[in-house]
C-alpha cells in the first residue's frame, strides 16, 4: 500500500516550510502547479517591489537612482544568490541571460587556454541552448552521458561544460568528481546550475567549481525570463577576459576611455546596461529561498519526490508508464521524470481537464516538478491521482496533441 | 533679445503634443527634467501593464502564458520599434542589451566577411561600450571623426560602425551617405540608434541600412535597463549567422534538436529566453512615441533645441559657456552640449541647488536633453534661467566634484 492522502496531510500538517507558501500569490487554490522547474510561481513581496522600484525609484527618482542603489545592483542581488550555491561574496554577478552567461565564460576560458587546448567537452543530453552556444565557439566533444566524460578528456580540453541537474531526468551530476577529474586533466568547468539554484544544495566554492551560470525563473522565482547569474571563482576572476567587453565592465566607467580595462572582480562579465526592474524581482525570489534554507527545502523536495516515485510505481506501471528520475535520493533534483508513450497529450490533458499543470520534453519526457517552497505533500498525492483517474478513463484521448511549453 | 518667458508660454499653448505630458508620470512639477536621454520618465501607463503582467499573466496563468503572447513579444515589440526607426515589419527584435546586441551583429558581419575582410571602421568618439565591444571582436580601424570614415575604408573593410548621433555633442551622422560609401567598398555598416530613436526621424529601410542596434531607456521609456532592439535587413537575415547560438533562434525550439538550425528571419538573433517584464515596459514606452508620431516630435524638439541654444548664446556666453551641438538644425539630435570648464561641479548644483536635472561628460560637457513628448518649452527656458543665476552667483561653488551619474 503506498502513502494514503491522509498520511500527505500529516506531512503537511507536520512541514516546517508550510508557512512559505503564503509567501506566494496562489489564485486558485484547486490548480495543482507541479513546472516551477520551468516558472516559480510569483512571490508574493514582487508586486510590491515592483510598483516601488518602477513608481518611486524610476518614476520619481528618475537618473539619480543609479546612484541610490541601481549600480550595486548586480552584485548584491549576486552575492544573495551566492549565499543559495555556495559562493562566497564576490563570486557572483546577475546579468544578461543563461545563454548570453554561458558565452561569456566558455568563451573567456576558450580564449586563456589557447592554442594549447581548444575543445569543449559536453554531453549530448545537455540542454539545447548550452550545446548551440559551445558549437558557436569552437570545437565541441559529444560525450553520451555525464558518466563518460572523464574518458573524453585529453590534452586538447580547454572545457567540461555540464548541466548539474538534467533537465529532463532530473539525475544531478557529481560536480566534485567532474571538477577533480577536468582539474587533473589541466581543465576548467562550466556548470549550469539553471535545476539545481534554489533546488538542491550546491556549493561551488567546496568543490573547486571554477565556472557556473544559471537561470532565475525556475527555483528562484524570478519571472518569465528574468536576468540570470554568472559565477567565476575568485582565483581565475583577474586571468579571464570576457569576450563581451561592456562598458559596464570596465574599471572607470564614466572616463569613458579609448581601451577596454576590465574591473579586477567578476564585474568584469557584466556586460551592457544592467535591467533594474528584473534585478529586483530575481532579489525577491531569491530572498524566499533564503529564508526558507536550503537544508529545509532539500528535505522536503526528497520527500515529496520520494512521494511521488512512490505512487507512481504503485498506480501508473500498469497504464504505460515508466519512471526515467533516479531512484536513489542522492542522485535526484527537484522534478520526476515520467515517461509514456503518449506523453504529450496526457501532459496536455492533465493541465485542461485535471487541474494539474505539469510540462513535457519530447519524445515522451513528462516533468513533475516540486518546489518545496510552495508545494504541499497533498497536491503530489491529489495530482497522480488525478493522472491515474485521466489515463485510466482514456479521457486524455479526447484530446489532439498538446502545442510545446517554454522549459 | 532673445525668447521672452511669455513667449514659452505661448509656444506651450499652441503645442500640439502638449497632452501626451499626461501620458507620463511627473511627481515633482517644479523640477526640471532634461536627462530623458540618459533615462526617460515612466510612461503613465507602464505601471498597471507591469502589474498585470506579474499579476496577471504570471502569477495567476503562470507557464501558460508562454503560448498566450510571450513567445510572440520580442518580435511584436520589435515591429513597434520598426514604426519609428523606418523598419517594414519582420526586421526588428527586442533582445539583450545594447552591448550584447552589437556583439552579436558585427560578429556576424565580421563572420560573413571573413577571410577576405577583417577591420572595423568606428571613430574615436563613438561610446564606449561600441568601442570595447570591437576592440573585443577583431581589428579596428579607428577614425577621428565620423566625417574621416569615407577615406578609411578599403578592401579589408568587413564593416563601419557608428553612433547615428554622438552621445556627447548630440550631431546627427549622415546615414544615407555613409551607407552608400561603405556598401562601394564592399562593406556592411551598423548603426548605434540609442540617442536616435524616438528623439529623430530614422528610416533604416530607405537608407539602406544593413544592421542596427539601440537602447530603449532613453527616448523610448522603456525604464532602466529595458531590453533593446536589433535590426537586421531583409536580403542579409538568411545569411548572417550569430555569434551568440541561443535556443530562441532555434528554428523547432523545443525538438531540443543536436545541431543548432536557426529560424529563417531575424528572430535568429535572439538568444536566450526573453525577459517578459521587460519587454511589457518597452512596449508601453515606445507606444507612446508611435502616438505622438516622429514629424510632431521633430518638430517640436528642434524648436525647443534652438530655443536653448538661441539663450545659452544670449545668456551664458560671458559666464564661460561654448556652445558643443550643432547650430545647423538638421544636424542636430534632441540634445543641445555646453561645454564649461567647471561644468561638472555646475551639473551637479543645477540638480541639488537649482531642480533642473542634466547631466555630465567628462571632461567638460553639460548636457541637456529634451523630450519632446514630455518637455515644456517654458522648462527650457526657466532651466536656462536657473542656470545663468547659479552660475552668476557663484553658488555652485559651494559644492565639491559630483559623482558620475549612468548616461
Amino acid at each position: 500500500m503506498p502513502i494514503s492522502r491522509a498520511d500527505a496531510e500529516a506531512l503537511d500538517a507536520d512541514d516546517p516550510l508550510a508557512t512559505f507558501r503564503e509567501r506566494f500569490v496562489v489564485t486558485d487554490p484547486d490548480l495543482i502547479y507541479l513546472d516551477g522547474n520551468s516558472l516559480g510561481r510569483l512571490p508574493a513581496s514582487t508586486p510590491a517591489r515592483i510598483a516601488e522600484v518602477v513608481a518611486g525609484e524610476w518614476g520619481e527618482r528618475l537618473i539619480r537612482s543609479w546612484n541610490e542603489g541601481w549600480l550595486d545592483a548586480p552584485a548584491r542581488v549576486g552575492d544573495l544568490i551566492g549565499t543559495l550555491v555556495g559562493a562566497a561574496p564576490g563570486q557572483v554577478v546577475v546579468a544578461d541571460s543563461t545563454t548570453v552567461n554561458l558565452y561569456k565564460l566558455a568563451g573567456a576560458a576558450l580564449a586563456a587556454a589557447a592554442p594549447r587546448r581548444h575543445v569543449i567537452v559536453t554531453d549530448r543530453g545537455n540542454f539545447p541552448t548550452d550545446r548551440y552556444v559551445f558549437g558557436g565557439l569552437g570545437e565541441v566533444r559529444l560525450v553520451e552521458t555525464v558518466a563518460d566524460v572523464a574518458s573524453a578528456l585529453g590534452p586538447d580540453t580547454a572545457l567540461v561544460s555540464l548541466s548539474h541537474v538534467d533537465y529532463r531526468t532530473g539525475e544531478i551530476a557529481d560536480m566534485a568528481a567532474v571538477n577533480e577529474a577536468a582539474h587533473a586533466a589541466g581543465a576548467r568547468v562550466l556548470w549550469d546550475l539553471s535545476h539545481s539554484a534554489g533546488a538542491i544544495p550546491v556549493d561551488l566554492d567546496a568543490t573547486g567549481t571554477d565556472l557556473a551560470v544559471g537561470c532565475t525563473y525556475k527555483y528562484l522565482n524570478g519571472g518569465p525570463g528574468a536576468p540570470a547569474y554568472l559565477y567565476v571563482r575568485s582565483e581565475l576572476q583577474g586571468s579571464l577576459v570576457p569576450p563581451i567587453r561592456g562598458w559596464f565592465g570596465q574599471r572607470d566607467q564614466f572616463a569613458m576611455g579609448p581601451e577596454f580595462d576590465p574591473v579586477d572582480g567578476v564585474g568584469r562579465f557584466l556586460s551592457g546596461t544592467p535591467h533594474v526592474v528584473g534585478l529586483a524581482c530575481v532579489e525577491e525570489g531569491a530572498r524566499v529561498i533564503a529564508d526558507a534554507g536550503m537544508a529545509a527545502l532539500r528535505a522536503k523536495s526528497t520527500r515529496q519526490t520520494g512521494m511521488l516515485i512512490e505512487l507512481a510505481d504503485a498506480w501508473l506501471s500498469d497504464l504505460g508508464f515508466t519512471v526515467a528520475s533516479p531512484r536513489d535520493t542522492a542522485r535526484r533534483g527537484s522534478h520526476v521524470a515520467l515517461r509514456h508513450a503518449d506523453g504529450r497529450r496526457i501532459s496536455r490533458a492533465l493541465g485542461e481537464l485535471a487541474g494539474v499543470i505539469v510540462d513535457f520534453r519530447r519524445p515522451d519526457v513528462i516533468r513533475f516538478g516540486v518546489t518545496p517552497a510552495y508545494t504541499r505533500h497533498v497536491e503530489v498525492w491529489d495530482a497522480l491521482d488525478r493522472l491515474r483517474e485521466l489515463v485510466a478513463t482514456g479521457a486524455h484521448e479526447t484530446l489532439p496533441p498538446p502545442t510545446d511549453r517554454v522549459t
